[in-house]
């Protein structure tokens, strides 16, 4: 059986780096599909491109219009071919609707380097000892992710009103189960409640405007961690002019940092 | 007299969304220009361009190949005109070296809304008591920028050859004194030394492979800040697999976040 995230990012080529691709229910949003659904297919267009090499590095994904329930045609493009990296240009658009989405991807020669971390995860339970999440969210992605919150469950406004913390902290993976790859981890990168319902408590319109995922694990680390919960932790600095900034780590379950992303996103009022 | 940032990012209208500029030495890097003159006038190609509205609300820029010495042609898209945001796509080529820098820019209309700030700036001495310091680096663009380095200023490794903190504070500003605008704040976001020198102490060859900025300022908040320095503090998560990410925030000298940037950068070793 095809799992629903391999069916929300099932690609047929056309050729000349042209693919066909539809939304799925299982990943739909409020308007429109899930942003980490988008991302993944963005990225996986690069990957099923005959002259892609190396592995993902980078992705940043612009949501530029409301992607509707259907069919849609991905581009993408070979930029620049370097020894060290390949530069590419994505874009997805729909019969009537334009371009809906444009992404770039850095994709990288797996090396091994020197190597240094210096952020460390937090400290938190396994996420064995962590009771899986069963708060609702009016959303059909979230069934395709098991959650198990140490801070920032979403919730109503406390008691008097009071502005919350912005921070999550969850262990996170796909249900069904899934081994871990890029296009998942790109998904999972977006997949937090936006920030200002934490903060605020309430559920003002938002938008994703432009989000980046920069991979640091390669594909062993993938494979290493193949379909435990991720420890993601979700934090924001500042709610300004219509825009907030978020930022998250995607960690392994034994502590290796596999993934930082940060994303601007347009808010109502 | 012309100000150096202000001759880098100059434009000369081609018509139909090109158009032409040039390097200059005062921002000559190691072996081509200093990234953020490249961000800058990417981003300038946006703003002069005629169906530009709103104020930058996300620049992100991909550097793809060596960008010569010399002219080079910038060619501006809009790519979705919406009611609150508009979407770009940017290609920066030269002759005979084919796409150099490729660029998204979202706009954003200016708009007075809810607002909270949940990060601070550091607890630092004031700029006006902070020497500017006269480190030397090997670099033309350097000379442009005034720092003053409240942690993290480029130094040698240390006794006994430990590895040392990402972490560096400054206050910067150009010089000579030029008010802030979007691209300059677009181009400091990227004058920090790479964060392998900062934490190994020595020179490996690096490159970013791609940088996003967010700019959380409005007109009104860049005209205030006019030509004070900002509090700019950089930070680094891991290196591994070749490369490492950066994340910046800007501040203005009265402690409003201005900007959040982030990068991936590639290092040889």
């Amino acid at each position: 059986m095809t799992h629903p995230l391999d069916a929300a990012i099932a690609l047929t080529p056309l050729g000349e780096g042209r693919f066909a691709g539809a939304t799925t229910p299982d990943y739909w949003n409020m308007a429109g599909p899930f942003g980490g659904a988008t991302a993944a297919v963005m990225l996986k267009a690069v990957l099923d491109h005959p002259q892609c090499r190396g592995r993902p590095a980078a992705l940043t994904v612009n949501y530029c219009g409301a992607v509707a329930e259907g069919g849609f045609e991905i581009a993408a493009r070979l930029v620049r071919d370097g020894r060290s990296t390949q530069h590419w240009s994505v874009e997805q658009s729909q019969e009537g609707g334009g371009i809906t989405t444009t992404a770039t991807v850095v994709t990288g020669a797996t090396r091994d380097t020197w190597a240094h971390a210096m952020a460390a995860p937090p400290a938190v339970a396994h996420w064995d000892k962590t009771p899986t999440s069963d708060s609702f969210a009016p959303v059909a992605w979230r069934k395709n992710y098991e959650m198990r919150f140490l801070a920032g469950e979403p919730r109503p406004l406390g008691p008097g009103g009071a502005l919350m913390s912005p921070v999550t902290q969850m262990w996170v993976r796909d249900t069904p189960l899934r081994p871990l790859d890029y296009p998942a981890l790109a998904a999972v990168s977006d997949a937090f409640l936006p920030r200002i319902f934490m903060v605020r408590g309430d559920f003002s319109p938002v938008a994703t405007a432009t989000l980046s995922t920069y991979f640091l694990a390669d594909e062993a680390a993938l494979a290493r961690q193949a379909d435990r919960p991720l420890l993601a932790v979700c934090d924001a600095a500042a709610f300004k002019h219509g825009f907030n900034d978020q930022s998250a780590q995607l960690w392994s379950d034994h502590g290796e940092l596999l993934a930082v992303s940060h994303q601007l996103v347009w808010f109502k009022g």
